[in-house]
């Protein structure tokens, strides 16, 4: 199911400058339950975006209605993605004043991960670096060859998760995810003033190490940081928390630690 | 007019990962006087794209038709823009085995600059910067939110273009363009492998350097080396070449200076 400015709709127009430059952002949100998790954080975080590309976006209440009306027609838990694009029009890449947003949502089934990736998952370290980017750090867009490229990397299933350094070798996410390391009982992620995207459960997280009297940093992190760290999570939206037993290619393992499976309880608690 | 996959239509698929990630390129190529310019010259620089995307295309072949019936149907000169993407289907960023490429031929009318930009423009000094990012660089790509950002920087017409530097205060290129100075009599441009696209008018004009016996060396710029520049122009298929005469915003002032003109001259009985 697609609606596309609340019109059932499978087909955007080609002069769409989101098919044209990217430009535009994005969210996936979890439903479950009947409700979509932490929909104010990605409100939130599509607005950020919004401001940062400098897209006019005032439709909100369009889009909230919108998402109801998915919500209430789709049976059982699923995933919703939004597309916000700048809408079409503007001579090259010079938007033009008067670009109409487009608002697409689309409804998908919740990937199959296996159950056991709660418990522990296997790391690739993609060759693939990351762009420092402090231009487009942060928010959810469209531009998104990096992550497409660093996910080709590897095919087998036995592989989770793959993580991405940038050119400075420092430790930024995994290709869908935040990532945490726990070293010395301090909960440690990276800065991503400079590439990365703020992810809503990383925003939970860190929110929870809070709660539960965590200490907590965001750090810069390199893989020396990752070999010596206790615990080793990574973290999305859909996934929500996926401990990092072992690195793909190495003999390195870590435990399913106490800090994680903390703030995985207190998660689960928030969430029920 | 716009052709997907040789069929007339004015809509793609919503799930085209063009749309979702960006995940493709583009080509934009002038038809005037009832021909494709430097064809070849995009074709060459389409593919190697893909190569680096990882995009199995092997279509050229229908291309090259789809661009036969586009041409034999417009009247009058034009720009074809062709826009190429991965296609449909994966999990997540990872992309499928068997998707199909999308292939996305449109006609435009060409862009009515001023006569005037053949003889000198004024340049913008952009505040945006270009991410190092040695994995993208050079192709064109669909992720181009620091072109559209940047080239939103500016509204005036006076303004032709805008100038880019990336974090390291490199000289890069424009937002739509490959810039060369003259300095000493010998003819500079900068090195792209950490970003910029490789122009095919760019291509042209060391190739015009060459047989016009002109010192020409690609290499690290800075502002510094533009202001000391004794000419500055631009290049891209559809301007061909723009001098720059003068900077927004200062009173640095170049001169439509003599290896400029003779290049420009060279190019003109090229195409001719």
């Amino acid at each position: 199911m697609i609606l596309i400015n609340g019109q059932p709709e499978t087909m955007l127009q080609v002069a769409d400058r989101g098919l044209q430059y990217g430009d535009g952002l994005f969210e996936t949100i979890p439903f479950r339950h009947g409700h979509l998790e932490y929909l104010t954080e990605h409100k939130e975080r599509l607005l950020r975006g919004c401001e940062r590309l400098q897209i006019d976006f005032n439709e909100m209440a369009a889009l909230q209605r919108e998402l109801d009306i998915v919500c209430k027609q789709v049976s059982g838990d699923g995933v919703i993605k939004i597309i916000l694009t700048r809408g079409s029009g503007g001579r090259g890449y010079k938007p033009p004043k008067d670009s109409i947003p487009q608002r697409i949502i689309s409804f998908h089934p919740l990937p199959d991960y296996p159950i056991t990736h709660q418990s522990g998952i296997t790391l690739q370290l993609c060759s693939t670096r990351l762009a420092k980017n402090p231009l487009l750090a942060g928010i959810k867009h469209l531009n998104r060859l990096e992550q497409v490229i660093a996910r080709n990397e590897w095919d087998s299933a036995d592989i989770a998760e793959g993580l991405m350094l940038n050119y400075d070798d420092e430790l930024i996410e995994g290709t869908m995810s935040n990532v945490f390391l726990v070293s010395d009982g301090c909960l440690l992620t990276p800065n991503l003033s400079d590439g990365g995207i703020e992810g809503i459960m990383r925003q939970q997280v860190l929110g929870l190490a809070c709660t539960l009297d965590i200490p907590h940093e965001i750090v810069t992190l390199t893989l020396d940081d990752l070999y010596q760290a206790d615990e080793v999570f990574v973290t999305n939206s859909l996934i929500r928390i996926w401990p990092v037993i072992a690195l793909h290619g190495t003999n390195k393992k870590w435990s399913h630690g106490d800090i994680t499976k903390k703030i995985q309880k207190a998660l689960d608690t928030a969430e029920s």
